[in-house]
């Protein structure tokens, strides 16, 4: 374990920045780009802030490889103001809008958007209690829809889809809050991405939108202006004042994802992060349980249950003690949840791999 | 000049933070109340962030004696979403709302609430070049409206409203953005106070909304619900994940505040950095002016023009190279604008006013 850690998190999000970064943040608070002044107090009109949000939108465009037919903003709210706002933003009509179902944060986002628009729900999980992606042949999806939205990780449920799905000629939305910027992505599959910073790009209070640029221009009047997609893109996200320490931080971490290899290299190393704790519990003799089909398990939230739900308490307690923190599940799942986004390490996972083990031959 | 300092930030947001709050925030980066995290790693259900809130609602009620009917929000999205939320969650109905119009900051106010209610304008100071606040004796507020809006201190123009003007029986509403905190404030004569957090409270990311609680309940649908008042009531703004760095930030600006002597402190030296400049400007034989009336002059943001206008790039310039940074005035505005929150410190006012009197000498 690095000395100066005296654990690893596993939080849901705010979660574990890279180390680098934080050294670096710290490093340079007093003084940024030589300017004597924390970045925090820079006006957002400063050179070396504007040099700060292009650096970013740069790096983020390498990295995903996004065509430039799209847009990116840096927005305020986090992905739950945009369950009530995209709605309006891309001007759903009379159908409204149809929405797949497959855990905690998708029903949220249905709930949401049901306050301001028609929701068809096209595909459920919610009969096999979000064991699965639900067949895409079996999608319900209506023509007339004004797009069709999934959540592409169920941060609370541990299922995630690993492909885009097929949907001739409706406008594809996903929020992507949890797996954003952990394995490679076909951008152009989409017409508007979402993503909450506080998993895997930087602190809370930013949200990252891409917006494919044939949808702007579209907004009802009820969207506040600052949250308005044209708008925005047509003031590079500096349309009010935007949280500048947010998105200098999500910088930081998009040039740290960049040097260790990209989005490529955190795909391989989600992969076997999350197959050393899924190989524990499968190996368990049903001690610790996963109830997501393998096919649709989470690579950044790993999600299970001990057979002897009494012992869960005991788990997550003894976790921490050992230096594994934040493991208990999401208060409306329960269980235990390993969130192992890009920033948490290989020994992190390798470490609470080895604490499962150890738990269950004392307690199994 | 603190030997640490490069010079003086006169920005008007972001803008400078006080120099303990920066000291702290970089020592405890890494380690935050000695949970071995930053507090940006820490989720925002760890004891250690709640207790952060907390403290802070604690010491904002303190500070401003908040009386307990009143709920206090921690936002996102600037004051600036608030234009265009406020109107949909007070409910406003057929009658709209009346707003005052003294500057910059009130028409854009305006402009947004235009897109979801009815406005109706009951006093302006256009007509005289936002020169004052318009005679309370001139407002034709009408007794059906949903509630006044007032900018109590428009950061842009230099004007600010000195006291809470008198609505009978409507409630009143304001954007404190640039004067929340600088002066001591009677909550009770307000239904609503909203402030972003850039220039007294903290970092930009964060808005306060104080809300007399008989005021909740009346949102319409269209309010997301990461923005609708009750709702974050209810949760204590943790209906999503918050904003936490910002808020941190904002709590330690908040006890800097209490120990630094309160806001009647922070009112009396206000003043006196305010009057520093204005008694350079008034002193000046016209080679500095302020077209604003000195009653309604702002005692935080100085507004003001050289006789010989195509000498202001000159000045700011010239007032950069000698550390005194961000004095160009607001884009759409011009002129010169010296921002003096509460962290700018008496040593800085007394600097430009010396640097002011040293430019005339030169170019007068």
């Amino acid at each position: 374990m690095d000395p100066r850690v005296r654990g690893w998190s596993f939080s849901a999000g705010p979660a574990a920045l890279p180390r680098p970064v934080r050294d670096r943040i710290r490093d340079e608070f007093d003084d940024f780009d030589g300017t004597g002044r924390s970045l925090v107090e820079l006006p957002f009109s400063a050179p070396a802030f504007r040099d700060v949000v292009a650096r970013a939108e740069r790096d983020l465009r390498a990295l995903l490889a996004i065509p430039d037919d799209y847009a990116v903003l840096f927005l305020q709210g986090g992905a739950s103001a945009q369950f009530g706002l995209l709605p309006p933003n891309l001007g759903v009509g009379e159908a409204g809008a149809d929405y797949v179902e497959t855990g905690y944060w998708s029903r949220r986002t249905i709930a949401e958007a049901a306050r301001v628009t028609r929701v068809h729900i096209a595909a459920s999980s919610a009969g096999t209690d979000f064991d699965r992606i639900p067949d895409e042949r079996d999608w319900r999806v209506r023509p007339d829809a004004a797009y069709v939205h999934v959540t592409t990780n169920e941060t609370a449920d541990g299922i995630a889809f690993h492909r885009a799905p097929r949907v001739a000629d409706i406008p594809l939305v996903a929020d992507m809050s949890s797996d954003f910027l952990t394995a490679p992505l076909d951008v152009a599959a989409w017409g508007v991405i979402y993503a909450s910073a506080q998993k895997n790009i930087g602190p809370a209070g930013l949200t990252v939108v891409l917006v494919r640029r044939d949808l702007l221009g579209r907004a009802h009047r009820s969207v506040p202006a600052v949250f308005d997609y044209t708008l925005q893109a047509e003031a590079a996200s500096m349309f009010n004042t935007p949280p500048t320490f947010a998105i200098y931080v999500a910088g930081l971490v998009l040039a740290w994802l960049r040097d260790a290899g990209g989005v490529a290299a955190m795909a391989a190393a989600n992969r076997r992060k999350s197959a050393a704790i899924h190989d524990v519990i499968d190996g368990s003799g049903g001690f610790y349980r996963c109830a997501v089909r393998p096919a649709d398990r989470s690579r950044v939230n790993v999600c299970f249950r001990l057979a002897d739900e009494a012992l869960t308490g005991t788990f997550v307690a003894a976790a921490r003690d050992a230096g594994l923190f934040d493991l208990a599940g999401h208060s409306r799942v329960g269980g235990v949840r390993a969130s192992l986004y890009n920033a948490v390490p290989e020994a992190a996972a390798s470490a609470l791999a080895a604490f499962m083990r150890d738990f269950q031959q004392r307690h199994g």
